[in-house]
């Protein structure tokens, strides 16, 4: 099985479980905590490394999971950092990550932003033409090593989920192609400090067949910038957007599948003649993670448990349900996975709000106080889109190793009332 | 004009950014900041205290806005406050609120939680029957001056936002009326220690006639437990729940209407018999708030302008539109509103995802990069419930007072690159 889709099964999640039950990372009053599989994403990485071409940079994105200690991890391991923010950028450097792997893509950067990416050298992808002029008055009074791309909108539809699908018409991403292209042509006409493409079509629930149609156009663009403006683009940054296995019968493509796709469908893409760069997320990053939580009391009547975690880690289960689902499995209040028959079972957080339900209809066995709920594929999107609300504090992030032997590192130790005072003060 | 209908407008917002401008707390690079008009909030407590009778705590809901700044202030205008988990209780005493004016209301309270509020003597309310026996052991190895309650569903229907809405049947607050009244009255002659009932049947979207039909319902229980137990019950805490208006013609019912509604249809609760809590949360804070940000880029084709705050700040309004709207202005660089011809303009944040939309089909006059948006009404569930989503530094907030002269003072300083690298360290 490929390494993309081989998530941490709930054996495994036992195992750990028991680990972490007797390490100090876990207290008698740990109420929830989330465990990252460090080992498991450098396997990812590395088969990225062996699929993709050799002159590749894979850019994390970093949103995905933002823990200093996790990017410097995966830096080790050979990734680059894509950041979302100038603040971003900043966790990318202090996770010793090298400027010229750091690649900068937000579409609200201030002028301030971009001199400081010119200055730190990380690779920078405009959004939009307006910022092409300010970069080049930016670059007017300085010097940069900086690669500099520009971001295309293909159009190529959206996909199943529209909030994270941003390669339709309206999107706020990126230059539209039908629209624009003889501008984009034009803009690597007048500015030779131009040299990269960046698409980005959006994320769990795009298919195979859009992200390489997205491909498609980049590449026969890139040979109409290159015939007008008579010089070599430098890179094409692929973007992110892998899906990602939540539920037992997901089958989302490996990276294998996608190379196959692309040497099929845009083969000069691929076949070393520019630097390619991809900003995977989601499929690195979620299938590394699990969430440890605490069952807390029960509601028979409603067929509900409640436990620690809810809307402030877990935002889209909560208020997209229908898009947006975990599987979940219970284990004993020692770790031991609790088996037997199985009931329809709603998941309520703890939050003060009615939406706060993480999990609908989830076939459990019977719960009970002090029982641990498993929440699995946990690595992507959760707490590093982490909601104050409520002011609830972030429970602990332990790294898990296989080897030499399993053992459990602190990534991020959890917040206490004290350090909440202090976060609001 | 009852000051809870009348909201900071757009004059008077354009005024108070002009002084904004002018003051330490706007610098060169800041993107985006709130305020939050204390003096407003002060009359809005004085007038719930002129309004209820004179026994009435009324303790406001920290997760609506939980800055310790903006709780002193509270505390010192006599308010209460409730606290949705222990680290709001904690933010309530960095406020300097009197332990006996913290209501602690979680739904998910641990036996330590439960054991730290009774040591501390704020005010609890349990959430379910089980709770009752936790605390009840508890109490069987310490004293308390905690005053203790229960929560009870009245049952009396969902309002039109499902996700506020906490007193339908499958709601995870409170002990359902219709199936447990006998076990409720049987805990009060069980347990001497519980003297109090709370109710909270939802927020935004609720009419006065569920509020004072939950109303009735606990009066009715009341009378059944004082029957039954030969004892006098010491509180009743009525919950938050009072509307606001967002957009032009919302027309929210003011406390003096409720208080009019319980006077017809519950005259027993407001008459000086037993002591009355408020946890009122949105109707207080959120039209005490307004929030500006830069507009950074336009997008002409879209009809789109990209400014610094989005689901990061407006978590509800981009995920749940249909629900949660605001009302917008424009103001030029200095400060003036803008006016003249108005088209629809989609207001997009500055995250990387497309769901980052904040206000769509907007009318606002032509804008241009440099411009301030103003956002009303973002004194409730905003920054506090702020997301981390792409690691974006929360704005500062400031205080403005209108006496002696209008002035501002700093209620949280805005996060940096640096302070985000501790974040995720
Ligand atoms: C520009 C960009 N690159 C990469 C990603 C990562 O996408 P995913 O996590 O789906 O792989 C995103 C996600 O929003 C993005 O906006
Ligand atoms: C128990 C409780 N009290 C008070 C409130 C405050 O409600 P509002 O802000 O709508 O007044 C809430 C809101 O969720 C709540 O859950």
């Amino acid at each position: 099985m490929d390494v993309f889709q081989d998530r941490i099964g709930t054996d495994q999640a036992s195992r750990i479980l028991q680990l972490a039950l007797q390490s100090e990372g876990v207290q008698e009053a740990t109420t929830s905590f989330l465990i990252h599989d460090l080992s498991r994403m450098q396997q990812r990485i590395e088969s990225l490394q062996a699929v993709f071409p050799p002159n590749c940079l894979h850019a994390l994105a970093i949103k995905a999971n933002p823990l200093v200690a996790v990017l410097r991890h995966a830096a080790q391991a050979g990734a680059g950092l894509e950041a979302a923010s100038i603040e971003e950028v900043h966790l990318a450097l202090a996770a010793d990550c090298r400027p010229e792997r750091i690649v900068f893509d937000s579409p609200a950067k201030t002028v301030a932003e971009i001199e400081s990416a010119l200055e730190l050298g990380v690779l920078l992808n405009a959004n939009s033409l307006p910022e092409l002029e300010r970069i080049e008055t930016c670059l007017s009074r300085m010097t940069s090593t900086s690669r500099i791309g520009i971001r295309v909108n293909p159009e190529c539809g959206a996909g199943s989920i529209a909030e994270t699908s941003v390669a339709s018409k309206t999107s706020k991403f990126g230059v539209r192609l039908s629209e624009h292209r003889s501008q984009l042509i034009a803009a690597f006409e007048k500015y030779s400090w131009l040299t990269g493409l960046h698409v980005h079509v959006g994320s769990q629930g795009c298919s195979l067949k859009m992200l390489a149609d997205a491909a498609v156009e980049i590449q026969t663009l890139r040979e109409q910038i290159e015939a007008a403006s008579q010089r070599k683009l430098q890179f094409i940054d692929l973007g992110g957007g892998l899906p990602t296995a939540y539920l037992g019968d997901d089958t989302p493509p490996s990276p294998a599948d996608y190379m196959q796709t692309l040497r099929q469908r845009a083969p000069k893409l691929v076949d070393g003649s520019l630097d390619l760069v991809t900003e995977f997320g989601r499929s690195v990053q979620a299938g590394c993670g699990i969430t440890f939580s605490k069952v807390e009391y029960l509601r028979p009547e409603q067929s509900m448990l409640i436990t620690h975690v809810g809307a402030d880690l877990l935002m889209r289960p909560a208020y997209m349900p229908a898009n947006w689902k975990h599987a979940f499995a219970l284990c004993d209040a020692s770790g031991q996975l609790k088996e037997g028959a199985q009931s329809e079972t709603t998941i309520a957080g703890p939050l003060c709000f009615s939406g706060d339900i993480i999990g609908r209809q989830v076939p459990l066995p019977a719960a009970q106080p002090g029982d641990w709920l498993v929440i699995r594929d946990t690595g992507a999107y959760t707490v590093g889109m982490w909601s104050r609300h409520c002011s609830r504090s972030i429970p602990s992030v332990l790294g898990y190793q296989a080897t030499p032997s399993p053992n459990l590192v602190s990534l991020r130790q959890a917040e206490t009332p004290q350090s909440m005072v202090q976060f609001w003060s």
